[in-house]
């Protein structure tokens, strides 16, 4: 890991709330290749104090840009003292044929994990980039909390929130996610982002399923508790998210759960930026920010 | 004007805030060419109570999308119980060479006012559209109260909400503006849309400039104030937004004034967002709204 401040390029910086809004490039030797991100820092750090690191992972098709542009997460951060660090969602133009292909695999759609199967084991891993390299960079860099962090997301990027958080123990304080995919060895997205990432045995496939990680806890690994809200006119709910799943695994490992099942609402960020300030407050608590 | 609900298709429904955002499609009749619009009902309005309706008017290339996905004005129109009206910035689809030639004029830059000359005189009216059918249109279907209608705007936006409010005395009980083009008889975006819209005779243009309209007002015309917020490292401010020639006709005018100047914040959304509750509340302390 390089923590030298001449690899990120700062690409743009808006003022919010009182804080700043930042996207950067930066040459990641994990992918190996060119990534972008956006950075909230709340005013808080803009006086050089060590704030927490709240990390949001978004969804299939999504960007840095997404939750950062459309959540409205930054009032309530700058309120509580949170940065806030959008990644991408996977690789761009690697030259792998067939990365735009799909709408739910390869381009956008980086599962957060890391391939084994060719030809997307040579830039599709996401996980070492995240907690190998992007996130010990950005504390770094901008001195933030380093043991102060929380991890959350939405659909593909709330599965990548949960199986992280319980892949990496200790490493997050606090986690949570809106309509994550709470069970991919069960549903169709998830067939085709493992058979076509980690192959056709599926015995590898339960290491990064959430459902799957939870069952084997044999204690609860977030004591405080994970929160979930999910929509219930969200149209991916019966095919592909499965809550119930990783609520049935909650209750056996003894993990506490707040799953909150919403009337009205889908799978978008109306959604989402109408419960962004629970999350962040949910974090904030688990963070120690009061 | 028409008042039949099987004019308007809705074209999709997101829950938001324990309210709906809705977008829609019409055939309106001033253009004479389909519409569309967003419109934002809080909790309240669902009950069947008569809440004011807030119609913000977007700003260069935007469309009925871009402050209903950016701006996080939801969450505060929820709680004080205001409708929110999004319409799109021009007539799109229209036929007429050249409307895509341009970013700032043409398709997405209506400038909110009715075009005297050809050929864009034949759709481009959204003075008329927004004030004798969309408005009227909405209030009624949806059991608004049009005795309590605000009006703000960003931008070229901003320029069509201040000039709006002042041409159309009595019509909306306040106004306010994010960085609003204040004297387009003086900047470059301006000559441009009014030279094409209005033709090159210069005596038709006051009447669609805030500063001159506003100057010949014998007493204030918003004796509860105007809001303005501008950023001071927006690009555009020196060259096309002369907020100082607006303030100088309001105190000419007596009409109380509040422009803010806020370092370090540019043009966009994020400027936007993180004034927008004020906006709300401003206009809900002026349409009775505690």
């Amino acid at each position: 890991m390089s923590t030298s401040l001449d690899r990120l390029e700062l690409l743009s910086e808006h003022g919010s709330f009182g804080g700043v809004q930042r996207f950067y490039k930066h040459a990641s030797s994990e992918i190996g290749l060119p990534m972008r991100f956006a950075l909230y820092l709340p005013p808080q750090a803009l006086t050089g104090k060590a704030v927490p690191l709240l990390t949001f992972l978004a969804g299939l098709t999504c960007t840095e840009e997404t939750f950062t542009m459309k959540a409205g997460a930054q009032r309530v951060a700058a309120e509580l003292g949170l940065a806030l660090l959008m990644p991408d969602t996977s690789p761009r133009n690697t030259g792998v044929d067939g990365e735009d292909h799909h709408w739910d695999f390869g381009a956008g759609a980086g599962f957060y994990l890391d391939a084994t199967q060719a030809p997307w084991s040579g830039h599709w891993c996401m996980e070492s980039y995240l907690l190998k390299e992007l996130l010990p960079q950005v504390v770094n860099e901008f001195g933030l909390n380093a043991e102060r962090m929380g991890l959350f997301g939405h659909s593909m990027g709330g599965h990548g929130a949960l199986t992280l958080a319980l892949r990496h123990p200790g490493r997050f304080a606090s986690v949570s996610a809106f309509a994550p995919i709470c069970a991919p060895t069960r549903c169709p997205w998830g067939h085709k982002a493992f058979t076509g990432y980690l192959g056709q045995d599926e015995s590898t496939w339960g290491a990064h399923d959430a459902s799957v990680l939870m069952a084997q806890q044999t204690a609860a690994p977030y004591p405080g508790g994970i929160l979930i809200d999910q929509g219930l006119t969200d149209k991916f709910l019966a095919e592909q998210l499965y809550p119930e799943a990783f609520e049935a695994a909650c209750a056996r490992a003894g993990q506490p759960l707040t799953l909150r099942r919403h009337e009205g609402y889908d799978h978008g960020y109306y959604f989402i930026s109408s419960f962004v300030d629970d999350h962040l407050r949910h974090h904030a608590a688990a963070l120690g920010v009061v």
